[in-house]
């Protein structure tokens, strides 16, 4: 795995050059990305040039965007049949920022339907008879196999802290609205949040420190233990076994290395808060997808079709009610937060499933996406079989550094707990 | 000038047919267009097939929409030379949702530049030496000549409620995120919103109620006399002579009419938002057309340049300031409405200014787009030349049909009074 943050000093250095960094892709992707599939279109040598005439913090650095996300140079599906070949008219707000930072944009990264359901054809590098996750799966599966050292993504139930977890990278989603929505194919815009993808939490709160223009990084700093809340929520018998030791071992040893652990339990507006989730997220697909359910119908996955008629059955009032419900457990948040840094709680029910039909489920997040607050997958816990298990990190709504300090530092527990 | 909902009954009653409503906006548009100038494109022929063929609350009605939402069948210019003959891909989500309520989509209507500062070539129907004031130029003055019985606009700071105070007719802005910004050429995605416009009030009130599938309709039942909160705000030595005339005489109408009005001093909080509108939105739009920026900069307008320069020098910290002040006022004017129902105030500083060097001011919009909440223009007020003088009515956040029902009310005293 290449990690941005390391790349970026060997490169102030003088300890590496960009040539080297893509050649080092170069060969990850000739070696693994037959098997892997990260990519639907890729542009290495445009990549090279822009990293090396690139000023800025991610000078030099490979960087990768989710194809759900608008690029003017490249060709833009968003994992749909329809879109073949479409190339837009512009780039997306995150990808002209990310070039004028310096970046390379490698290429473009699988996303599942419309960042829906339906998979892609990329497997996990971890494992590669097991799903990624998604619905960012080449964006993470990427970072794995290391064909580049960043990459964004976007979240609208767990698609970027879920294939983090399954991969065993780290990924940031930001708080809610700070990274400008702008060019990406909304799938319900309440909720779709861009995130970033890194090989540890300090790579990417590198990459979304830039990317924001804000404070964020965790690398200059040794973070302060942090007081954590355990949260297991109401879905805790949804984890798998080997999740729930691997979350209490965490929380202990994180007390341990001098972290203040609290149990908490959630007020039952959060479970009302998860059933509001998919409220909301199926009455806005059904008018943001109105154009190609009502035109290409016949080119939308038979999951997509039935999503989006059961969205347009859902009445305004009870999508509005959601909504109420959604800005009722904000508030019970906001005040939870007054007692703890950061919430532990997993990240997935458990690791990468199996085969790729499916790439798993995003319970563990939804409720989090909808509160718009900061969430990180921490990479490093793993399985007996050897698949990673990842721990999430949810910080206050607009504490995003916070969240990311929180995160790094259980980052480091984890490692020297080992 | 066509009403939507007398169309609408007249077509249930079968008192006119779809052919008589398209020759009519045939008629008036041959007649008016050419010193008018509304439309970027016209397909009047297609329009009135699909809105013969249109089954739902719009079936049969000609609709038109704004040059910044994306249309499959028409053009897509956004007001910029860079999108000339610009076709996108997908139907916005709100131009695929009046398609299924049966409209018709007549044309796209002129925006000023990316629906920012540079006009376009509208001109006022109410007096053609003047701006119809902007950025919905088109949407409103097409209303305003008859062109077409339904419109939709956007509103950044006071693009809907303005034009539509200059042309004399009703804009409607509802509740920031009912409407779904999906294939709008973003310009700032904190405050854009959708709005609608119409010749009236109910019928604004009956598009935006079809659009949002929301029981917003304020022609069954005759409003109660509301509750106004006379608000001048900090503005107030910003308001024309004529104006300030105008609301006084207004809340005075109210009042013999039967409504209380109350005088209300905006907390300090609220100047401060108005200042924090202009650091989130230049701010947002630095980010949100930076493709536009970096690549295609010598063909943004002089003042478009400045304005994106100006946003891209705002630190992250002060914007991050500017949306918390913005949480507080909205706090606060959460709070002030338990105590009134509607708030009257200045739609525009004035009537329509003379000359299309500028489409006028927002700044009587600006801090209630920022808050979120409903705000209605109420035609019927005129100046002494003859000019229209728009009057505002802002409602609670997500109490739409309380704000359409106070503005329906005035717009009933104040035909009245005359």
């Amino acid at each position: 795995m290449l990690s941005a943050i390391e790349l970026a000093r060997d490169l102030e250095a003088g300890r590496t050059t960009v040539d080297r960094i893509f050649d080092a892709c170069a060969e990850a992707i000739a070696e693994k990305e037959g098997i892997i599939r990260a990519f639907t279109a890729l542009d290495l040598d445009a990549a090279r040039l822009a990293a090396a005439e690139g000023r800025g913090p991610l000078a030099g650095l490979p960087f990768a965007v989710k194809d759900n996300i608008d690029t003017a140079d490249l060709p833009t599906a968003y994992g749909s049949p329809i879109y073949a070949g479409h190339r837009p008219a512009a780039d997306a707000a995150i990808v002209a920022q990310a070039k004028r930072l310096g970046a390379g944009i490698v290429g473009k990264t699988v996303t599942t339907e419309f960042a829906f359901f339906k998979p892609g054809p990329t497997r996990n590098p971890v494992k590669p008879s097991h799903t990624p996750g998604g619905s960012s799966s080449g964006s993470a599966a990427g970072i794995a196999a290391g064909f580049f050292a960043l990459a964004i993504g976007t979240q609208t139930g767990g698609s970027v802290v879920r294939p983090a977890a399954f991969c065993g990278i780290a990924g940031f989603k930001p708080s809610y609205g700070i990274l400008p929505p702008v060019g990406l194919k909304i799938f319900s815009w309440s909720l779709d949040t861009l995130g970033v993808f890194g090989k540890g939490v300090a790579d990417a709160a590198f990459g979304a420190a830039a990317l924001s223009g804000r404070d964020w990084r965790v690398d200059r700093q040794m973070p302060a233990a942090p007081h954590f809340a355990l949260v297991r929520t109401h879905l805790w018998h949804e984890a798998s076994g080997e999740m729930r030791v691997a979350l209490e071992n965490t929380a202990r040893l994180a007390e341990k290395a001098g972290a203040k652990v609290s149990e908490v339990t959630l007020p039952a507006v959060f479970s009302d808060a998860f059933a509001a989730h998919q409220v909301i997220q199926d009455f806005e697909a059904a008018l943001a997808l109105g154009h190609e359910f009502d035109r290409r119908v016949a080119e939308l996955s038979p999951i997509l079709r039935e999503t989006l008629a059961a969205g347009r059955a859902i009445e305004a009032a009870d999508y509005d009610a959601a909504r109420k419900t959604a800005a009722e457990a904000k508030l019970a948040l906001k005040d939870l937060f007054q007692d703890f840094d950061a919430i532990l709680t997993p990240s997935a029910p458990g690791t990468a499933p199996e085969g790729l039909g499916s790439t798993g489920s995003s319970i563990f997040n939804r409720v989090w996406t909808l509160m718009g607050v900061p969430a990180v997958n921490v990479p490093g816990v793993i399985s007996a079989q050897g698949m990673p298990l990842g721990i999430q990190v949810v910080g206050a709504r607009d504490e995003d550094h916070k969240a990311l300090m929180a995160a790094k530092w259980l980052e480091e527990a984890i490692a020297k707990a080992d």
